[in-house]
């Protein structure tokens, strides 16, 4: 068998069954391995940051390591910014990297390079095969490492050679790392601090999970302990019948006053609360002066079992779904922000994943699902934009059976409209709900914070997308996705109807007041 | 005076007057100092590799340092692909990175990343400032970096609060390293080995430029040297007036036997030639056995004054241009990859920039446009596709009086559609002809190699852009630029017409048989 058969078998015999793939020459014989294995879906993105935007999607709703395909140094570096939110969402990705054969070792071949210079910052465990015959180990192993802890991403490099030499054997899987068990000790100390009054449960990781969630819930109904998130989660199970959570804001000065009212943090998933940038004026860190942390569960440890023996330890009862508030109207009027949003929660259907890349346009969708039915929400992690439209394929490929809907900012969304391609290709049931103001709104408002309330005409020119103005629905026409640009509240009311209707892809513009 | 507006102030002085960017928050200081400077323009990109690429072009085209803005370690890696092309290409290029405040030095923090590990790959020169003070002098030296040799790729990381800081004061420029002045022993060589007889003058970077190419015509016109150039070159000149070369062929058997009538080959700014893969049964270098290598002058020496110097001592005359061959005739019929390339070649109008992205279906165009009027040719030139829209982009700002056509893959195009919108919103007279043939058709060549005649289905839909297919005229609408299909060469002809009688960007979609 060849080096790149018997990688792929093991891969089937890890339970992976979908490659996302751009693959170049030096990757064909491992994708001739997948006809001549069998049993695994190549999918296709145009361009590397959809193939690895749509590998997090997927691992963050299966919990399966996903694994990619992806060409050289050049191939690899298209897709690090999705891996750099991936990182920051612990999703577990098995990158595969063919390379040049080992005996074509020049610096002069045009596309040599340091792979693994590129791929360090983003990967936990780098390998580069060194026989056909260690070939399906490596994989077994990048499997396992994949699996550290939340989960984290493996890179191996696969030299061409070594993929098509015969005489490879599928390799047996390396058990994963168990979790780390949290210490009777740190549930005695997050006890003690939530007797003592005042506590913040702060939550991150498995810790939104529907098992943390119930576990958290438990403890808040057992002792006056809030609850609150990560400003950015991989995955948050979220709506009626679970506990509702605030989040963490965005700027500091309002991060600050959220955290202000508690005398201890008890992290449990979550890391202790940092600034997104270091904003003058603010440190980076996020606790308030007199609060204390403590630490449950770090994001990595056993999230759910240390939510769970706390809850034991306070003496807890069983946990009771919150009565589910009365759902809002569907608004009306002009469309803004606001509208937008809440047009959104108001109409998402049940068991709903939603996709959150709209860092300005979606800042009031957190508080006003709170009463929607139960869904999923999956956001952008590691401030890399982009990430939104391949998240949503990757979700449906994984959950085919629940509508996916992106909540999408459009200077985000324009980073990876090929996206769409591969949504159509695949037909895979997305709506996308581009959030269409026409500029780079974050932008502008962090010059107002830095007092520049009038931009000269390069600083402005540099956060306006109006001119020429996207045309959308000919963009996603374009990638093979119907769509159609609504500006009222009651147009997007409708038009969420007939994409939800539909059974492939569809995309709205919201073109926003 | 702050970091960042000294720094601006000192690229100016540098006569750097154009930035390619798409800038973040941490960015905001270099943007706001645009407008305080004055006298740079901004040329925002969607995507960092549309920024990247079009620095490459612009460079290529006014040999002066281009200047790019990114925004942290992803924002930087968006770009990497194209600067990997841009370091083959040997384009001086200083990227600008913003980065975290130094004190906000938390790894936990969304955004941080080991941005150097990232920059090596493609940086011949990775510096980071410490201080507003020396943000300055840092920029003069990453420009004089940027310089070394034939050009390179120098990257400055900026932490936010030291671009903020007062107290700097623009640097005084730092004198670019001189090229190396090639030895009189190895014009000596260089003569012996032509004055033997059967020697071919292998050309790259300055050796392809009108100079570079003049001096090598006075030599073939001397001796009995064959002239050629590398497969693929940043930009060269051509057409009537110039000698005409072959170029290196892609595939190693052809490439093969292109050497071997070759007693020596005498480099003047090429490498000594090797494959672009590792393909079994053949060598990485290409020079056939039994034939020698003479080093008249590397890429980053002066190749020009080797040239010359060479020319002197074999006793050439003056430069005497070829007679100019009749032009052929535009092609009719159905469109194939020959019509399409030679309907080009015989309507491209003199002073024409040809940005030749179309690896499989351009490859007659090389031959068939030796008789066009003048023109300059830039090429793919590390391997990482999707360089094509953007370095249009470039090379139309740069020229603005010259037209630019990009001969276009449609595979690689789907990289970065993004250059579109800027090619709209810049005005940019960039006519794009995409050569749509709806699949990657190379890796469909380089299976049937590897004797997969029949690839299964998994392998067959990597390969394949026909499902759905791309609609480019919707496609190019959508970022405001209009565009058209056709399907025979006559249709060809008119829409080429059409679009060059335009000002600003059109694209044609040019759908194979």
């Amino acid at each position: 068998m060849k080096g790149a058969e018997a990688l792929i078998k093991t891969a089937r015999d890890a339970g992976i069954d979908v490659l996302f793939a751009n693959p170049g020459t030096t990757e064909m014989p491992v994708v001739n391995a997948l006809d001549a294995v069998g049993g695994m879906r190549a999918i296709l993105g145009l361009q590397e940051n959809v193939v690895t935007g749509a590998a997090d999607g997927y691992a963050r709703m299966t919990g399966v390591p996903a694994l990619t395909l992806l060409h050289l140094g050049p191939g690899f570096a298209n897709g690090i910014a999705n891996l750099h939110n991936a990182r920051r969402a612990r999703t577990p990705i098995v990158n595969l990297i063919g390379e040049h054969a080992t005996w074509h070792d020049t610096p002069d071949s045009p596309l040599a390079s340091d792979i693994e210079s590129l791929a360090h910052p983003v990967s936990g465990w780098v390998g580069r095969s060194t026989s056909a015959e260690g070939m399906p180990s490596d994989l077994a192993t990048a499997v396992a490492e994949s699996q550290r802890g939340a989960g984290c991403i493996a890179t191996l490099i696969l030299p061409h050679d070594l993929q098509i030499a015969e005489g490879a054997t599928p390799a047996p899987l390396v058990p994963p790392h168990a979790r780390a068990v949290v210490s009777g000790d740190a549930v005695d100390r997050a006890r003690a601090a939530i007797e003592r009054g005042d506590a913040l449960i702060f939550l991150g990781n498995a810790g939104v999970s529907e098992a943390g969630l119930k576990a958290a819930g438990r403890i808040a109904a057992a002792t006056d302990a809030a609850l609150m998130s990560q400003m950015s989660n991989a995955r948050s199970e979220r709506g009626a019948g679970l506990p509702a959570l605030t989040r963490l804001p965005y700027f500091p000065e309002r991060a600050l006053a959220a955290l202000a009212p508690y005398r201890t943090i008890v992290l449990a998933g979550a890391i202790s609360p940092v600034t997104f940038f270091g904003w003058p004026g603010y440190a980076s860190s996020l606790v308030p002066e007199g609060t204390a942390v403590e630490t449950l569960a770090g994001p990595d440890d056993d999230v759910v079992g240390a939510l769970e023996a706390l809850a034991e330890a306070l003496g807890a009862g069983p946990y009771a779904p919150p009565p589910t508030p009365e759902k809002a109207a569907v608004p009306s009027g002009p469309l803004v922000d606001e509208g937008l949003s809440a047009t959104l929660a108001a109409l998402q259907p049940e068991g709903a994943i939603i996709i959150n890349e709209a860092v300005t346009s979606g800042w009031g969708y957190h508080a006003q699902s709170m009463a929607a039915p139960r869904f999923s929400e999956l956001q952008i992690t590691g401030g890399a934009i982009g990430c939104g439209p391949p998240l949503a394929l990757g979700a449906a490929l994984a959950c085919p059976d629940r509508p996916v809907i992106a909540l999408q900012a459009d200077g985000s969304a324009l980073y990876t409209p090929q996206a769409l391609w591969s949504q159509a290709r695949e037909g895979a049931h997305v709506v996308t709900l581009i959030c269409s103001n026409r500029r780079y709104r974050i932008l502008q408002m962090e010059m107002e914070r830095a007092g520049l309330n009038q931009p000269g005409p390069e600083a402005g020119g540099l956060t306006d997308l109006a001119r020429p103005p996207v045309d959308w629905p000919a963009l996603a026409r374009g990638f093979g996705v119907p769509a159609e640009t609504v500006d009222t509240t009651e147009a997007l009311a409708d038009a969420l109807g007939r994409g939800l209707a539909g059974e492939g892809p569809y995309l709205i513009e919201a073109l926003l007041a």
